[in-house]
């Protein structure tokens, strides 16, 4: 298991970081500042005997990573990787179908953070991210999940290929978007699935693709070529949670 | 109608801007970029009489708002925003209903630009932003709209409850999203509609939510509050495709 240290920056990433029970060893907060979510936050280290540094603009803008802290940054205890197995246990304590999303190399973590985000709200029971070249779970990545990051499970695979293929035997069939494929409302997408999403720039990769079951086309009307990655996902998670539920 | 002049970063949004016709001052590029994208920025800018100057990516980065230009910066003719009527005058001659896409202040860029390349892709005749607080029509925009903002008109208006207001007249209804209100499945959304997006921060604005038809909700099955903005507009704008094709 990888574990890599670092800061929540932003009131509501940090607020939901302390409601999710996440360990805070320290908070810095601007100085004098009194409007009601920092004081849900002072209130929330209180109980956890989190211990409050207040500082000055100038000392915070020196810490942020992402230069959007809000006013606060709390100093957490790492985020761990979880494990694929962890994923399907989760779905089989739920009695649900497991549902899966699998990024093929998103590289922008923006894309990322807003995907986990959207995995958590639509029943997702994990993320899965390959090793090599895509963005890991940075501070970026944690904010943007406004708080997703502390429920949803991230694992880290060395070949997203043959992590397919396992799961594959586990029951899970596979569906990546292009725009060649089948209208996405005509695919069954109702069993265990993996959802694949590709890079903001390449799309899925060939060797990837050639381990889907089915390839679903989002429609389009427009000029352009593709929607941003977490668009994609969001439209395409939510077509799977709007069959799941009808 | 107000103007602003910028540059276009990054290689897809040079490369749909020569496509959509757009007129180009001036291009910039990395001196010795010799790979597929960059030759053919090279080859429009020929066909287009547009002048190059190779420059160092020192150069670059100091011209760069973006800090992410790929290697190519156009100074182009200024993104012009565009009139509500000429909109729904779009839709009168495609023989659709309206369908517009309005912003309640949001104020990321990313997620403008994410927006506006949804709307493309989605059909929508057009998005409208408020002029007080919002973020406009900036580079990061236009880079992360990956080109939509040289097909759809964006229109900035002072008063969002008073253009709702005028467009009712037009027979437009106007559906926002709330997690209190219908699932989205069941109202009826394939008319001449308004899609409200709210802020990142606030959602949808006390008064222009009094002045929606719809309240629908996204299905949240997660832990978290709400989906990322530019996301839940995909999914909101595709149930809306979706009800208009099936």
């Amino acid at each position: 298991m990888t574990v890599e240290e670092f800061k929540i920056e932003g009131r509501n990433a940090v607020i939901e970081a302390f409601r999710s029970g996440k360990e805070i060893d320290k908070l810095y907060i601007l100085d004098g500042c009194q409007d009601g979510p920092m004081m849900t936050i002072k209130r929330e280290a209180k109980k956890n005997n989190t211990f409050i540094k207040f500082v000055d603009k100038e000392r915070l803008d020196q810490l942020s990573d992402t230069g959007k802290h809000q006013g606060v940054i709390a100093m957490a205890a790492a985020y761990h990787y979880a494990e694929v197995e962890d994923m399907l246990k989760a779905a089989r304590e739920k009695g649900e179908s497991p549902f899966l999303i699998l990024l093929d190399n998103i590289e922008d973590p923006h894309n990322l953070g807003a995907i986990i985000r959207t995995a958590n709200l639509a029943g997702a029971h994990g993320v899965i991210i390959p090793k090599n070249r895509a963005v890991g779970l940075t501070a970026t990545v944690a904010r943007t999940s406004a708080g997703a990051l502390n429920y949803t499970p991230v694992a880290k695979v060395t070949n997203l290929v043959k992590t397919m293929e396992e799961l594959k035997k586990e029951g899970l069939w596979f569906v990546c978007a292009d725009m060649a494929g089948s209208r996405m409302y005509d695919l069954n997408l109702k069993g265990a699935i993996g959802l694949v999403i590709g890079s903001e720039g390449e799309g899925v990769g060939r060797l990837v693709k050639e381990k889907c079951d089915f390839i679903a086309s989002i429609p389009m009307k427009g000029n352009i070529d593709s929607l941003n990655a977490s668009v994609a996902a969001g439209v395409l998670a939510y077509e799977i949670v709007r069959q799941r539920l009808l």
